[in-house]
């Protein structure tokens, strides 16, 4: 055997950046790219069949990038096979669509969940998987390595070297992988510099690991996916939110946490320096956060509540206000947040000891999943974060608490102490037009059927989950001594669902006794002061205000 | 408030920084600090009760700045916490008994674990935690964040990049999360270049996160932790690599692993291409690995049966052959290692179907410990990698099977489908002075009674173990429907044990009916067949010949 058989991708990469060169000629300089270039170029280094990393995140896009790899032509480039944690522009599917991709690992589809359902009904896409996010970078290291990576950053400067800019997010990781395996970078840019008059912030991404840059005619879209209007906040979502924070928050003591996406959760931020701080819980919750920065936290942070938080992304409008809080949040000697999702996703797994989120859908065994019918939503991050780490070996009082209380019920005494990440599932029992947030059912067994999965989408298993808090109150699952016990606390917060209704009112009256399932009332608190006037900020306008004029919300947010 | 309280950290690091230029004055050069300098460095920059992280890895050692953190007056630096993976070096405890330091929160201690036992027990040592390493990386950006890093490259030149060379290791997750909260890094290396003449081979750590930079006397200390001398591997362990081989991962398919440290995992390297040849398995196991660069695999390599390595870190004398196998290992475009070990704890968690470990200590729940009386050893990986990753959300056939016999066994028809990582203890019957690996109580509930602790120090909990495979053959714990079949399937592989003694005979014979307790015979495996004659290499220097020369074992192992 011939040694130069073992270093195939070093010799890929080499004839590869050979054609670019050529097929570039003037337009390539060291290692930027003209931007009109840019479909000559991907069409040079891609080939038939390549796992390509589309860089596609919760908020930052390579939209430049993903709209000149629509434009290669199919006959030359096809069979790609896309490996991104987000589907979030029309063009991540159109390649599917117009031949020039075939196969898809992902993470989250979000708004293009139900054309990609169609897609993969159609025949157009086989998917490999849904992953979580963490999960989907491990195999970046595994076996889903990419030959080329599209990536979105910041800046450049002429030698090649990348400032992501604060919504750093995958783009680590997806470098890392790519660069280190004979892979390509290409990353396109807001702004090049010139490295010599003008200079990066700081350099997020080593010049080394970077094959092409190209300054795209327009800044990279971002989504400012994590900003709740207070405005919206309901009084139902109000209450909800003093249950979690006197029934589970104190309850247990949570110092680490991290909140997902919502209003639900948003009513909670936006609570603590008011009913947190009536409670005199001041200093003896939520001091630790795996969050973006969300704008709903800025009361709380003002308020001397928050001691950290390390951020997956950014959130558009919140510069200012992080790099005049750097105490908070993890910024870089030049003021501007340093976000990356691989290390906030194994914080949420490993160093939290709460999740909460929210679901579309939860049966009676608590699995819950936002895959309906007609959407291939994706998991994002919760299946990771709303897991028990069960290679987790450090305690904290909230962590052994739900571990004690899961021997009281079905693990049982007999088995060997561990502690238990809380995992809280906060639904309305009724979500838009009606439909039920509680199912018989889920129709991710019905999608398993359809898309012919091996397993169906579930996002987060109900042997994880620890609380179910609706408005009707809280069901803890870690005191059930039996899977009956548990469904019916399940149904004893279902409300007027039909799987509310059909609950057995007297074992759900003795859960209630033992304390698995609560009231409002049974916490003491009286429905009736749960009033938007508890919310530090009851709209866009009080949250700049709050910032001191820090926070600068996008225009769309702007209603005063 | 005055605006300037939100930037504490930022102020800090601004005077910890103005501090070091005034004690040091010309022995100050950019970043770049004399040697004989480097304790007034220390001096200036630590404060009383920082947190630090002394970079002590596996095996890579920031040996020549722990000398120098022992020389620091505790008069003025003192009550330091410590946070770090590895406790390897004398002055990592050192720091303890002279004062300067008072708590710590690690992962591994290893060679010191006796050390600190006795330093704990004395009151000397105050330790949080012992972790896995990705608990420990995930705290450091939530609640443990260093104010100060002590960190070891390669390289690095004037402007103060960092080439970390292949031994990269935890580098990057310490400094990202010290760099990016105000914090400072300190970095040894062995060589400095200009930058201008002379270059690094690639950049690892871009300037800016880097505070000071010091030219070691003498190169840091590497540890060749993953070298197994093939000489040492008993017939035993070769007749258990064998069961490995047929009764695990033939049987389930198992393509992406990782594999622990030790004889009995070299031992079903070196068998792959020559056992695992005559049953047909190249192609079908063992492709994608997270692992070290182990010498063991090298002949596995050579044979064509590996697609892909990601490595933890490096191994020294594996230099050239990496860099002649590029396909295989993660390289840069230098030819030179890039390790991780971060995202190769993510990728043995999440994108691995089979951990395979040995432990010191075993229980009848299969709750096993490397924690002994006297010592505290740590838990390195294995807790990360030896637990169900619930998280996870792809299929691969190893882990669906294993998900439908845990449903087949305790976890019931029941429960909703999901799959299952393979969690394989490997152990001789016996260990070293004929002590017991099979024990009716773990050492770890005295050691949490004498230390405090929260919970006893489990590495790997038996819920998550799947499989115990001894010479005696194979225990299958998926299968088991009850607490006392998992108790007898345990017994019915502990040999001449206590535990082992102490068996029912009938149940171990009815268990063996159903396959959860294989003999070697039951696998049509004949004992005598296990020589070492089927190695592929029987000593270093069939592996340095399998390598064609291009593998360069340390000294201490060429004993030809």
């Amino acid at each position: 055997m011939k040694p130069t058989d073992w270093n195939t991708r070093a010799q890929q990469r080499t004839a590869r950046l050979a054609r670019a060169a050529q097929a570039l000629g003037p337009q390539l300089r060291g290692k930027v790219v003209a931007a009109d270039a840019v479909t000559t170029l991907l069409q040079a280094v891609l080939e038939p069949g390549d796992r390509v990393c589309l860089e596609g995140n919760n908020q930052k896009q390579a939209d430049f990038l993903a709209k000149a790899l629509v434009q290669v032509d199919p006959a030359q480039v096809h069979g790609l096979h896309m490996v991104q944690s987000v589907l979030a522009l029309p063009e991540h599917l159109d390649l599917f669509e117009n031949g020039i991709a075939s196969r898809l690992d992902f993470s989250f589809s979000g708004p293009q969940g139900a054309r990609l359902a169609r897609l993969a009904s159609g025949g157009r896409i086989a998917i490999g998987a849904i992953h979580t996010y963490l999960e989907l970078f491990a195999r970046y290291f595994v076996d889903l390595t990419p030959q080329v990576a599209l990536v979105a950053a910041h800046a450049a400067d002429a030698q090649g070297n990348l400032y992501t800019g604060p919504n750093t997010e995958d783009t680590p990781a997806i470098v890392e992988a790519t660069a280190f395996s004979g892979g390509i970078v290409v990353a396109q840019v807001n702004e090049l510099v010139d490295g010599a008059t003008t200079t990066l912030p700081r350099i997020d991404i080593p010049a080394d690991w970077v094959g092409f840059v190209v300054q795209a005619p327009t800044p990279n879209f971002i989504e400012p996916l994590f900003t709740r209007d207070p405005a919206q906040i309901s009084e139902i979502q109000v209450l909800m939110a003093m249950m979690a924070i006197k029934g589970i928050y104190a309850e247990y003591g949570v110092q680490r946490l991290n909140h997902g996406i919502g209003f639900d959760t948003a009513a909670i931020e936006l609570l603590l320096p008011t009913y947190g701080e009536q409670l005199g819980l001041k200093g003896k919750i939520c001091q630790h956060w795996a969050l973006n920065p969300h704008p709903a936290l800025i009361p709380a942070i003002e308020a001397g509540w928050v001691q950290s938080v390390h951020s997956f992304g950014s959130e558009l409008g919140m510069e200012d206000y992080i790099r005049a809080r750097s105490d908070v949040f993890f910024t870089g000697p030049d003021g501007s947040l340093r976000s990356n999702r691989a290390f906030c996703q194994a914080a949420g797994h490993y160093a939290c000891d709460l999740f909460i989120g929210s679901t579309l859908q939860m049966d009676l065994e608590g699995n819950s999943s936002t895959a309906t019918l007609g959407r291939i939503a994706g998991f994002g991050g919760a299946p990771n974060m709303g897991a028990d780490a069960r290679g987790r070996r450090h305690a904290s009082p909230a962590w052994l608490k739900a571990g004690a209380q899961a021997r009281t019920g079905q693990r049982g005494a007999a088995g060997t102490p561990r502690g238990q990440k809380l995992v809280v599932q906060m639904v309305e029992t009724f979500r838009e037009h009606m439909q039920p947030a509680f199912v018989d059912r889920l129709d991710a067994w019905t999608l398993q059927e359809q898309a012919g999965m091996a397993l169906p989408p579930i996002m987060v298993y109900g042997e994880d989950v620890t609380h179910v808090l609706t408005e009707e109150g809280i069901a803890n699952l870690l005191l059930c001594r039996s899977d009956e016990e548990r469904e019916q606390a399940i149904r004893g917060v279902a409300g007027y669902t039909p799987v509310g209704l059909g609950r057995d009112k007297r074992m759900v009256e003795n859960l209630r006794d033992r304390k698995i399932v609560q009231r409002p009332q049974d916490l003491g608190l009286d429905p009736r002061e749960a009033t938007r006037k508890l919310l530090a900020a009851r709209s866009m306008r009080d949250l700049v205000r709050a910032s001191g004029g820090l926070y600068q919300p996008p225009k769309r947010f702007r209603n005063w």
